[in-house]
């Protein structure tokens, strides 16, 4: 399949994103070497941190897949693309946590690290004018950024079931997963209808998971030293960052060659 | 009765806490002068604020027992001070909204006074020195602010019953409850075992309502004019607080003389 990089649609912090020439129904996603924190206030980049961070996405969202987690990708191009299905970003932030660390850590004056009893998911009112806030799931309701208590229900039980994905996942890597920000969205449906995937739009329009899964978005810490793999390192200027991505994109390809994996399950599927 | 005034326990910014000779099950809550606003960096007050505050919360404490709302209410002493059922108060403000106004307001850019789907629940974190922050529901209960998801349930259910009370209430006296804060804790068994009101400890011990709900904690909007009858007089300088608490107050007695409502009840359950 060759993919026709279309017009620019929107710029974000990490990505910009395209049209794809022919398919109304799917977006071409340019992974960028932009670091970005607090907000778009501190920012730095390093070369091939768009390449990584695609990498990361991309096997994530296929291992995803595999494990009947639906979401928006569709294939890689060259080093920094990914062609994913055009999804309508919902502006809520929904935040998976482990242990509490972070901005929520200092809201409270917990320590970084702390344990917490089952995981938490927490959404955030994705508008950076007004510095992402917290949200509980009524005011998110109340607002009118999700239509109905449904919805809600769903992003909640939706994040922990990949939260409990990706927690297996990390750790055969030897990656603690710590906490992790996911975004959703839904297709259009007459832009779906007659495209590539259309088999795939399930009757009930439910969200679908979208953006990124990588370090950016996702504290990690290595299993036995404790270390910061993330986008931390970056924040408190720890150092390290490049390789830091480095390694964690190659603990995850050698331990999941997961290309493969879903591939394999795919023809199996066929058979 | 003849109430003993005993050990100063706890000051708080509207309010002093004093033991009660010879009943250690209750407290003596004496309603002060003092007006604070911004977690107590405005400060002012005025002569007679904390005999106003202590009527209106009688008043209420008093209409919502006949309304089978359980409360910490006992008895009125002197101008200004309420023995109360002695309750271990746990570290969540609730609020409940009619309309959107001050703080979740301005946190979401909303226009003052922007109506709601239905009424809101919000949890706040008891904490001065954190600044009060805003928890959901999850939070509370992965921070162990309370016992389990049951606890969380009832302040909810508790506090909507609560509205659904006082809006009447308040409308019936020409003023619209746009939003109010509502504490809860709990009594120790072993302190009200053998009290004056042994045969109203609930076996589930469950939350009483307590605090005060006044001017004070409530925001009232005059129903013809849309005046701002309450504490965002003295926090956005509108001048007119003391009109403001006294007609708020002459308003409540002249519609609900509540007292013979309350009394007139228990009489007729005793019959």
């Amino acid at each position: 399949m060759k993919w026709i990089k279309g017009d620019f649609l929107h710029k974000g912090k990490g990505k910009s994103i395209y049209a794809i020439q022919n398919h109304p129904a799917l977006v071409w996603m340019e992974f960028k070497d932009d670091l970005t924190a607090f907000n778009g206030k501190k920012t730095s980049s390093f070369k091939g941190k768009g390449a990584l961070n695609r990498d990361m996405s991309s096997l994530i969202f296929r291992f995803l897949k595999g494990e009947e987690i639906e979401n928006h990708w569709m294939a890689d191009v060259n080093n920094t693309g990914m062609v994913c299905r055009k999804l309508e970003i919902i502006p809520l932030e929904v935040v998976v946590r482990n242990r509490l660390a972070g901005s929520t850590a200092r809201k409270f004056q917990f320590s970084e690290g702390r344990p917490l009893p089952s995981p938490l998911v927490e959404f955030y009112y994705k508008q950076d004018e007004l510095g992402d806030p917290f949200v509980s799931s009524e005011q998110a309701l109340a607002f009118g950024f999700v239509s109905d208590g449904e919805e809600v229900e769903f992003l909640k039980t939706q994040a922990l079931r990949v939260n409990d994905k990706l927690k297996t996942f990390f750790d055969s890597a030897g990656l603690e997963l710590i906490d992790f920000k996911l975004e959703f969205g839904k297709e259009k449906p007459e832009e779906v209808d007659g495209s590539l995937h259309r088999e795939n739009l399930n009757s009930k329009n439910r969200f679908l998971l979208g953006d990124e899964i990588s370090c950016d978005s996702c504290r990690l810490w290595d299993k036995k030293t404790g270390d910061r793999m993330d986008k931390d390192r970056f924040r408190l200027n720890l150092g390290g960052i490049e390789e830091s991505y480095k390694k964690v994109h190659d603990l995850l390809y050698r331990s999941f060659p997961a290309v493969r994996f879903y591939e394999d399950k795919l023809r199996k599927d066929k058979v």
